[in-house]
């Protein structure tokens, strides 16, 4: 047996990143991104007021300041819309009416609240005199051109996530094409002579095809794109007639074969494919492989998962979670599993096996102070128990060496919702 | 000023799910139920093996147990693969080969992992005999009929979430088509004369339209449909030309115009539309408005957010949400606001403003513990950095009555990746 971090890491160095393409930022959410982003302009773009209120020389209320008069009163002379600009100018001992966002005209170096003027808000007639107060420090409500970001700088490195405030940040520094790897393309093959067309009437002996379906949402979830879902008999022959409709995949994931069976077929696949099969520390999910076939003159990076539907969960959340990282240009997390795990604590006791890490479906319960957690199928054998699995949110990691997880106790998890 | 937590309610009270439709579950991730889900099927359905082994008959060991002889030797008279059901029978006093998922064979009662016989495991021939241990329990390794779900069971209720593991379920017990509420369609505007297209060339005292994307890409991650978006000029006009642009949508939702300003767009609105603007005890976000507008011949819901990239990212991930939730049939969480927090830690201090519920883009570190938050910016207001929002992952949510928070303090976060 090998520990389930050495497997991930043989997983990972079998695996290098897609292809790079250019593409609209607007529509690459998910993606990630294969050079540095570079600011284009200056966020803001330009002095601008934070406030809808009046714009003014600082130095205009002094005066009143030093005869410690609290407010002064300022002929109104002209209104700043935002939107374009034109070439406003503020008028010595004048305010103007200024909205946010609106170009802080040449003169002025303070905005007041419109909510501190005897002006009232919203859309009433411009004022032909403004009263406002004296104390209120330079440079008050104005945002500087640059502020958030300047020119030239970068904003992001290689390998960020192009989530929507990233998108926002593109566009706001001037930037909406973007090098990207693009989308991970994903092949699924569920194996085994017991699987049924699901709207198949039930046969004896044959059992619904959940796996791929399974497989396929949770690759969609994790923001891949799935060209394709077959099912093949427990032949090398039926399997390879599948592969062979598969559209230059990225990725081959089939499920079931691996293990002990006299009739594994994915396992029988070694002969003629650069397959790797591992007992793996992990339970359950134990029998897995990878390498990788040639499909169509390609040769394609192929992960083996194990059948029952819960060791196809969640080697999902761990094995194929890494490869779709990898493949996908994204980094792995400091995590020891390279995953994004989060803290939480047990809310009962229960036992793993010793010398497996054990990876087992439980719920969460968010209170204040912590994420509490509860085995799904408490203190029994859960992986084949497909019916009850969408009653789990979580996956929690209990190490190798850990047999007793008591009550309260620390747990890493893994989020699956 | 109302509390975030009323305004949400209103909000929601507002709001009706949409209309229900009968849709293959299998392309129905991301929607939710609107009928209970009902086992038309027991899982597993046909007692099986657990393992690839030999079945056997428990009794047969008991003779040489009784010797106190640790193994024994019986014939082995056929073997079952997983697949089409043969009426196997087992004979007295033999063994057959079983495969993972296969049916027991009728007067098998015990399974054997081939592990634990003198049998390799994999694709070897069929042994004529075999030697097993006798100190088996009676049933081991065998998975009864009905031991998952029994057919007729409830499995998941009304509200329920379509994850993959419960398209699985689904799929499992015999279900493929079901009752769920189809997806939330969402028209999305941004207002303002200062918004360019994002491709233009910089034009003074314009910026390019953010909003606009940033919620189409939120509204697309959290699982509704974006039927459209549009930009408006600072007019009634021009907003209601761009509405009428809309096909049939669920949720208008306008960013910019419903503040303190003089050319307030969306505020104008209301004496042609059912709209509530409130200040809402929340920084930033704190001018909002809901309501609802006729758009061909029907009331649509609306909501309309400030114009800040910020204060229109928090603002979706409370008010939106809550929206989203309710149009799409999810309940909403037992938490005050309604809405899913993850307990965290701050790992620096911060003030926050009295009597307002603080909405603080934060970034996570994921330490064993505890999941600790640092400001994105510290110190700074930052309801219009566009360009630093994509360093967050979170939203800390401190509540109004908290001023200061200090390092080590719990917050709750809304986690926003």
């Amino acid at each position: 047996m090998i520990s389930l971090e050495r497997y991930l890491e043989l997983v990972r160095a079998n695996l290098r990143p897609v292809e790079v393409e250019t593409v609209d930022v607007r529509s690459a959410r998910g993606q990630v991104l294969a050079s540095p982003l570079i600011a284009q302009r200056s966020v803001p773009a330009f002095d601008n007021s934070a406030m809808d209120g009046f714009a003014v020389r600082h130095r205009d209320l002094q005066p009143a300041k030093d005869s410690s008069l609290p407010r002064v009163w300022l002929p109104v002379t002209g209104q700043i819309p935002a939107g374009p600009f034109n070439a406003d100018k503020l008028p010595a001992g004048s305010a103007m009416r200024i909205m946010t966002g609106a170009c802080i005209p040449d003169g002025a170096d303070t905005v007041i609240a419109v909510e501190d003027t005897d002006c009232p808000p919203g859309p009433v007639p411009l004022p032909t005199k403004i009263s406002v107060p004296t104390d209120v420090p330079l440079g008050c409500h104005i945002r500087r051109q640059g502020e958030d970001v300047k020119a030239a700088e970068t904003l992001a490195c290689e390998g960020s996530l192009i989530t929507p405030a990233l998108i926002a940040a593109c566009l706001a520094v001037g930037v909406t094409s973007v090098q990207a790897y693009r989308k991970v393309r994903v092949f699924i093959v569920s194996t085994g002579d017991e699987l049924q067309d699901p709207q198949a009437p039930p046969h004896p002996g044959m059992i619904p095809d959940t796996n791929a379906f399974l497989l396929s949402s949770l690759v969609q979830e994790a923001g891949a794109e799935v060209i394709g879902v077959g099912r093949s008999a427990d032949t090398v022959q039926s399997l390879l007639a599948v592969f062979n409709q598969a559209a230059q995949p990225d990725l081959v994931i089939t499920t079931a074969g691996v293990s002990a069976g006299a009739f594994d077929v994915v396992k029988a696949l070694k002969t003629q494919a650069d397959l790797h099969f591992h007992k793996v520390a992990m339970q359950p999910g134990k029998p897995q492989g990878y390498g990788s076939l040639l499909i169509s003159g390609r040769q394609v990076p192929i992960l083996a998962l194990p059948g029952n539907p819960v060791s196809a969960f969640v080697s999902f959340h761990t094995v194929v979670r890494a490869a779709l990282n990898r493949l996908s240009g994204k980094g792995s997390s400091p995590h020891p599993l390279g995953l994004e795990l989060l803290p939480a604590q047990a809310a009962q006791s229960w036992t793993s096996p010793a010398g497996r890490t054990q990876l087992l479906p439980v719920a969460r319960a968010h209170r204040s102070d912590a994420i509490q957690v509860s085995p799904i199928c408490p203190g029994r054998s859960v992986s084949h128990r497909v019916a009850s699995l969408h009653r789990a949110d979580a996956i929690a990691v209990v190490p190798a060496e850990v047999t007793q997880v008591n009550s309260g106790d620390a747990v890493s998890i893994i989020p699956t919702i």
